[in-house]
This record gives C-alpha cells, structure tokens and sequence, in this order.
C-alpha cells in the first residue's frame, strides 16, 4: 500500500474538508451540511447523505476537457459518485441524522490510481467532521450519532499474476482484474466490485484479493481514527 | 430462479434480435453491425463492441419521465449501460473481429427486477446472431471468431437472511444485500458487483452467493447455446 | 389497407396497455393515468390527455442514434408526438376527465411506414382502457364519460399516379403525395395533413385520397370496438 | 384577407432580406446563401433550402422565454421551421441549384396570428432574391434557374360557423377549425394541415375552406410577383 | 459619432418598445413588466430589473448558427446582456419599483459595430416607458420614482492611434483598443470597459478616450430626453 | 495588498502548474500543451491561448451547485473565462507560439475574493512555463519566444470613501466601486473594467484606482519573476 495522509481543515468554509492523498493521487473532499432534504424524504424525519465527483482537468497526464464546458458529466464520473454517495450512507443510521442533508464533493487535483478508493476514504472523513459540526448545532436536529460504522475503501488487483494492494495508474492500466472493495471497521462489505480486464477471474482469485483488501482497509480505518482523535 | 426465455428474431431488422424474459421481466435485446470503429480504434485493426439501455417510461409500475425528453440518461442508466458493455468485451478477442461495431441495444418493455442481468444475458444471444451475421458477410473483415467464451448474468442476494437466486422487483426492493454476477461459460468471473442495501454482508453470506450465482449462470449458458443451436 | 392487429394487456403495469401492428409496423401504446394536472390547469377542474413518441433505435433498416443519449428529442419525433396528443384531445371532453393526467407513450419497436397512424389508432384503445380504469375508481374524480368518439388515424398517399391506402415503408418513400388522415368514428375530420413529396398535387387527388381514408378509418373503427368489446 | 406589404432589402448583410406583414404580424424573412451542401448531399451536385424559425420574446402579449437562454427550441418552432423548410423545398428543383445552400431564417418581431403563413409567403421572395444574388455568381455553380413555382401560404378557418380567410389572433383563438395551405401559383397544393380545435370538421367545411384558400394563394402570389418585378 | 435615432413604440404589445440606430446598427429593445420578482428577492419588497440579448442570425455579414438551435447562448451573448441588465439596475432605486421584475430584450436586427451601447442606450428609453406604464397601474405597488438617473453608453477606441468615437464594425475590427463607456446623464460612470486589442494602452489614451466619450454620453442623454418628452 | 504567495510545479502532470494565493483565496492555475491549433487557425502558422475557469463547489461560504451537475457554465464563469484568456493573449506574440494551443485552467479551491485578478496573476507564471517547456522541445516548432511582457491583474475599489488595494469577499461586498486592472510589467494597461456596485464613480475615484492600481501590479510582477527566477 502506498502511503496515505489525510488533512483535515484543508480549506476554510466546508463543514468538512480533508485532503487526502493516496500517494500521488491528491483529492480534496469536503463536506457541506444544510438544513432540509430532498423532495422524496420531506417529513420523513429522516436525513441524506449524498456525492458529487469531479477532476480538475489536468489531474492527469493528459488534459481531459472540462466537464462543466461539455455541459455534462462524463458515465465514469457518474459512476463514482454514486458509488461513494451510496457507500456513506451504507455506514450512516440516516433517522438519526434529522431532517439535514450533507453534500460530499471529491475534486481529485491530482491522478494516480485508485481515485474512488482515496474519495470514498477521505470523504468518510469529512463526513465525520460534518457530523461534528451538526452536533454542536442546537437547531441542527440530529436524533443521536447517525454514525454506525467507520468506513474505508482500497483498490486490489490481479497484476502479473500476482494480487496487488492498491494499484497505481501503471499498475492498474496493466492489471489483469481490478477490483474495489468498500468495508466497514468491523469488517462487514459495504460495496465489491471486480472486473475482469483481460481474462476473467478465478474463485481462488477473488479470495486472494478481498484478503489482502481487508489488511488494507484495516489500516486505513486506524489512521482515520487516528487523524480524528 | 425465475422462467427463463429467449426469443430470436424478434424484429425484423437488426443483425440480431432478442426478447428475453426472466419471469415477468422482458427485454428487447439488438445487435446492430456497422463496418468501421470509433476515432480511438481507428487503424487499429481491432473492433469494438458498446452497449446502450433504456426503458420505456411505463415499463415501471409508476411511469418514469421518458429521458429524451428529459435531455438526459439518468445515472443508473449509464451505469448500467456500461456495465453491459462493459461484460460483453470481456467475452470476445476484439482483434479478430476487424474494425467493425457492434452496437447492443438493451430496451426493457416490462420491468420486475434483474433487468440488467437480463440484458446481458439476451444481449449475448444478440451479439452471437452478429457475429454469424458477420460470418456469412464476405466485406465484413473478421479475422476468425472473436467469441472467446459464453456470458450470462444472474442477480443473488441476501433476502429475509437466506441468499436467494434471480430476485425479482418485489424481493429486491426488501433484500438486505444485492448482488450481479457476470460469468463466462468456463465458470470465470467476469464482473462481480455486490452492494450492502441495509447491513453490510459478511465473507460468508459473499460465499454462499456466489455458490448460488454459478448454478444460475450454467443454467443460463446452457440455455443460451440450446436457443442458438 | 395491411393487416391491422390489436393486443390489449400487453404489458403489465399500465393502466392502458396495446400493442397495435400495421403490417410489420408495431408499436407499444401505454396509458398511464396520474392524479393533478399540469399547472396551467389547475383549479380548472378540467383533466389532461398528452403523449409521447419514441423509437427503439433498431426500429428502422440501419440503427438511429438513441435519442436519450444525444441528449435531445429530434424535429420527427417532436412534431409527432404533438399530432398524437392533439388528435387524442380532440375525441375527448376534458372537463369530464376530471383533474386527472392521462400519459400515452407509443415506443415503435419495428418500423415499416405509418407509425404515427398506427401509433393513434393503438393509443385511442389504451386510452378507452385507461378511462375505463378511473370509472372504476372511486378517487378518481371523473364527471361523466369523457369519450365523445371514437377516434383512428391511416395514411394515404399517390404511388404511381394512384392512390394508395396505408403505405409501407417501400411506398411512402416512393411516393409523389403523403397525407395522414385522422377522424372519428362519426366520419369528422380531426386532423388532414397532406404533404407533396415530389410534385405539388391537385385537388382531384386530393379527394380521392380522402376517399380512400375515410373508408380505412371506418374498418380501423370497427376493429377497434370489437377488441373493446 | 388582411392588409399584406412586402418590404425587400429590409436588412443589409442578407443575400435576400423582407419584411412580411400580415396585418400586425411582422416577420423578417432572411436569406443567406452559402457554399456547400450538408454532409448527406456532398457530390450528389444537389443544392439544400432549410429554414429556421423564432419568436422575439415580446413578440406576443405576454413574454415567451427566451429559446436560446431555456437551451431548447420548443416543439411549436421545431414543426414550424420544419413546414417552412419542406414547403420552399417543393417548389424548388434543387439540383439545379448546385451544391449550394440557402438558409431562410423567420424571426417574428410582431405576432397577430399566422405568423407561419406570413413566414412562408415572405420566404419565397427572400428565396427569389437570394437565386438572384447566385445567378449573378460566377462561381456560384448553379444549373439553370432553380425555382419551379412561384410559392405563397395562407391560414383558413371555420369561426362561427363560417370559413374565414387569414386569422388574426382573436379568430384564430377561437376558431373551431384551422387550417394552413400552401399552393404554387399554378395551383397545385404544396401542403395542407387542417386541425379541429374544437369539433371535429366535414368535407363540406374542408371544401369551403380550400376554395377560399385558392383565392387568397392567388392574391398573395400576384403581390409577390409585383414586389419582386 | 454616427447619426442615432430612437423610435418609440416600434412594436405594439410590450409595455416599452425601442428601434435604436446608431448608423447601421439596429437594435429593437422591449421592455415586458411582469408582477413578483425572483425568488431571492420575494417578500424584500424590492424589485428586479434584468435584460437578455440576441442577435437575429443574419444581423451579420456572415450568418452565425442560432443561438436556440444550438442549445445554448455563446460567452459573447451572455456577457454582453449581464453587462446590460447591471447597468440598468444601476440608475435605478430598486425599492421604490416594489415587487415587480422589468425584463428588457435587446435583439440586434442588424449589426455593425457598438451593439452593447446601442442596446443600453434604447433599453433605457424602454425601461423608462415600463416605468411610466407601471405609474398609471393602481395595482403595480411601485413607491415612488424609481429612475434615479438618466442612462447612455457608447463605445470609443484608439484607431490609427486616434481616440474614436462609436466605432463602427470596421473600426471596431481595426481599432488597438476598444472601450465601452457606460455613464449617467449626471456624468457619473457606471461602468468602463476596456480592452487592448493589439498593444496595452497608456494613461493618455485612456483619458483621452474617457474624455471622448462624455460629449457623446452627453448628446446621447439629451436625445434620449427629448424623444420621451 | 494581502499576502500573495505563488508556487510553482503544485501538480505533476501539467506543463504548468502554479498554486496562487491571494490571502486566503487560492487557486490552481495549470497550463496544458497541445500540438495543433482550433479550426480557424489551422494553417496560420499561429498559436492560440485559451483558458477555463471553475470554483470547487464548496471554495465559498455556502455551496454553490457543481456546474458539471447543472450541464452549464454559470454567466459569472463564462465571463471571468473570456477575461482571462484575453488577457494572457494580449501578452503574447502567437504568431511566434508557432501552432501549439496552451490551455490554462484556473480552479478556485477557496475563495475569498479577488479569484479573477490572482487566477490571472498565477496564469501567467503557468503559461511561463509552459512556454519554458515548449522552448527544451525539438519538435514544439516555436518560432522564437512568444511573451513580449509580464502580466499581472489586481482588484481595487471604493470602500467607505477610500481607494483600497485587492479587496478580499467581506470588503468585495460592500464596496461602492469594483474595478479589475490588468497590466504588463511596462505599465501599459491591457484591461480595465470597473463597476458602479451603489453609486456611479467620479472621474477622481477612477484616477485614484488606477494609480492605486499600479503600485499593486509592479509588486506582482516583481514577485512573478523572483519566483520564476
């Protein structure tokens, strides 16, 4: 596993806001609470956690062109945003939150690799902060710590015939399977998804992976409970 | 698991034509060749094969807002359009089928959940009619058969604690976990994509879906090869 | 005048659901029947009938790009699914409706000329079945029988200096004339659209051509009631 | 029939520019002529004629939202421009008009009712002015004289039971039958649309409302002729 | 500066309706009173003035691609009308109109050179017949005058390193520096825009620019008054 | 003037890459390198300099909707676009850029006012760069170095009375007067916008903008070569 930082307090207005930084792969995840929810929860009493994601448009090696010019989010875009959005609230109690409504924005500004995977570990970050925030709040309404599960995400692959923990752009490009795996600090999953890039994937396979993804992610949760102490 | 049926030659027009129906599920399922590949492939000598899907606005029990009038595919659409294509790339040697396109469209007319698994099973079905399509056509450029192994797609999940194969709308809205699984004939994984609806699911509850998802998928091929033989 | 079948029931969510098939023409009308009305008329206690058109991309010869997906309905299907509407209202008494929406979606699954025709003639029947649902219930706020008639569409058109009832795909291509006559069961003209294609044409033809219509509508009418029945 | 007033060379820039009015309704009808044809007509040696259309917003009683700024023309345009384009197509022998293009843009400054009609019957004299300015092109690869007929367009309708020639927008509001022509100067109809607003229309009313038609085309032609003289 | 002109009344139903010239640049602005204002000024008791701009397609030499067919205004549109709409709010007491919205549209029927200035210039005439509209209104709620300044803008640049007043398109083209002026009849500036085209500009230019422009801002003022007199 | 502080090479793919801060607004400032020019330069021998502008949804006090999301650039954005990339060109000669298009990206990660004047400011050390980067490329065909002067872009306005110097958000808001200065090194002035936020300014106000101005680029210019140096 490469090395990770996380930063709390990287920008000044979120509720959350956390850098984190999967080796070379920067994202900044923020977290903004406001009060109310969408249409389809009003009076429900219940909360919402939702994500949004971008990249700057030279994350990357090459210039991807800007997705606001475009007028459209791009399918992969899409893609990870629900994901991440789906995977935080996989680990919330949304009843506990109150009737609020928190809003995770993962720009990577730079790409190396596994960019869901470092969203999804810092934004859980930011969420926690957020989370914080609302409880100081006398009007903000929460019914308790909508908290249940500390939450991290690591990519695995198949590279060289080897499984591999948390690819990078060059390793990932060649693996053979890529594979991403979401869990809780209680060891439960929250999300698995492997593709197969080239030829399709043992059982055998599949077991090696998701061990080594539950060392990594095990470390992960340690340095977020760490960071946030 | 769920009645399943194949019907070739559905519509007269395209290189391939599928309605598959898993219970009361039904997708119309073409294959639509083109000579040529997209910018990126061009010169390339290789082929390609995408994927779109789309429902009819009252293929719901509720009526969903028709997206072209929307002016936009939804973000569960592009999902799983791309998983599609995703799957079916997975199967072929895109080399050997020259620089042409296919080009499957997965249209649900009646929705009761698996639409997705659905699609990807009948849209092989469609894909091996273009193929032979392709065969027969003395331009068509192919350099042997790009069908590298058989595909099918079936849905398993956690339901009332038990891990229950082929859900459909009524068992999947309530099921604690959902999971597709994409496999060839060959009993490869070819996407494997798990999500925790309400409680995250243990290694355990992972491996007696999968168990359950390999016999519904040799099922499937075998049907699969009996309607194309 | 080509084979003209009617299916009602389907599909199975619908209020209204027909598969209507001219020939190799075939087109799923649904009706959907929602609560409220939209904002211009509420308050007025006066309902609305609207409708939309759509083809599966592989409905035609060679594929038409989905027009989900480049984000735009295009100037046919706009302008058509306009006339199915506008011919829909005018059989109707609205204020009998009652507050009430009725959606009819015609999704073209395979094109072989006249889906526009056949797309009113299919629609009126889903839309006698989804009036027949709101009579049924007791929420639904109706006031009295909103059908003042019954109500069918077929194209006619001059081929080879003849004219020519319900043209297929062949001949509308063909053809110097194209007129769509859609009327009521009372033989009153609810909307004439007649279109030179090659050369203008003449008021002789011009009759004959009505004549010619008003004969296919009365045995689409027919039909139409006995299916009802 | 209204008072009609034909004003060429109304703008500068165009290769035909008119002001149109119908009573109050004013439309500037422009044509610029460009090099080249649409991709689908390269080296046919066909030349295209296409139309489009807009409202200035506070050209009616109360504003319209701006089209560009919604980001969509409505359907309304979308069938008008469509109409405008198919009917100066007709009378047009295009390939010998060469691989040029014309485009005729309608831009109502002022609404009263027809402004389609009033679009159509200036367009053609636009059109005219713009065959003018290729003739005398050296290099405007034109075949002899492109226009077939002379082309003018008038609205009818049945208002209190009686037919009524060219509505103003009080008529037309509350006429029961509408009905739009296009004929050549030698008679012949280009397109007719007739719409029931409110009870469905006989033969009797059709015929009554084309013979006044006729006699409406046949004044308007002879205007146009005397303006372009 | 060129011959300007300013004619009141151009069109019949806005409740101000301006054809400004400056030479060959022809601009109808109309200004449209509408009750209530944006939702983030509701209940302030305040109101809102706004404009958007347009160009017909073929005001040009050359025809540029519609706007609303494109689907979307250009950079140029959209800075222009924001720049018109602060201008006018500018010269305004916003809380004596009480809730109501003026919308102005600036339309360029035919264009060359000094577009913006010439739209600010006549949607000030509009504006302030909206307002005089609005003072005869029992119900229009407005709490006193709400013009607090007369309004004019003209452009000015260095051309063959002479300072110039409103440019034409062929100046406009030629110039180093292009300069919009943007004052009160007062001789307050509201706003000042200047761009070097070709090499930066020096103090001395800029004054003598900004000195260039009050006489015209003063002839401007003084037509302005004497056509609403 | 606040604090600045430019660093250069923040992110490792871009050709340039700047993070500048303005106190405590911040942006990242990239420059991307591509071979080739856009279509109308195509065969010019010239190159062209473009750039784009985004806020992170949460770099302000409360989120503002992710323009990505929305499908749009907001009017604000597009402007500020325009003005940089104006900006840059008018220091440049592009003939000697040779045909390569140097695209900057200015993304605002927090803002506290003043993100146009430092995205410019730090544009300027990106494009440096990039052009340093150009200049070590054998196959980059320049044509001898494209900058012909430094260039830096400072906010003054009128607050309380006062001439202040690169306003931040809380003394932005409620200022009387806001004016962006751009200038090069030399001193001449490339653009000038200045705005009556309340009360239309003086001529006297405007000089002592400018001269204020003036101070605050020369010290931005020094400090864009020491960290260039």
């Amino acid at each position: 596993m490469r090395e990770v930082r996380i930063t709390r307090n990287f920008t000044k207005h979120a509720e959350g806001s956390v850098l984190v930084e999967f080796g070379d792969t920067k994202v900044i995840c923020t977290a903004s609470v406001e009060r109310g929810v969408p249409r389809f929860l009003r009076g429900s009493g219940s909360g919402w956690v939702t994500a949004e994601y971008g990249m700057l448009p030279r994350a990357t090696g090459s210039r991807n062109g800007r997705e606001a010019a475009r007028g459209q989010q791009g399918g992969r875009t899409v893609e990870i945003q629900r994901l991440i959005g789906r995977s935080l609230r996989a680990c919330m109690d949304l009843k506990k939150l109150g009737e609020n409504t928190i809003t995770i924005d993962c720009d990577v500004i730079q790409a190396d690799g596994g960019t869901r995977t470092a969203s999804i570990t810092g934004a859980y970050v930011a969420l926690r902060d957020a989370v914080s925030f609302l409880k100081k709040d006398k009007h903000g309404a929460m019914k308790g710590d909508p908290i249940k599960y500390g939450l991290a995400a690591i990519s695995v692959g198949v590279y060289k015939g080897e499984p591999v923990l948390d690819l990078d752009y060059a390793e990932d490009s060649a693996a053979e399977t890529d594979m991403n795996v979401i869990m809780t600090d209680k060891g439960g999953f929250v999300e698995v998804q492997g593709t197969a890039e080239g030829e399709p994937y043992s059982q055998e396979e599949l077991n090696a992976m998701l061990e080594l993804a539950k060392k990594g992610i095990a470390e992960l949760c340690e340095l977020q409970e760490k960071v946030l102490a």
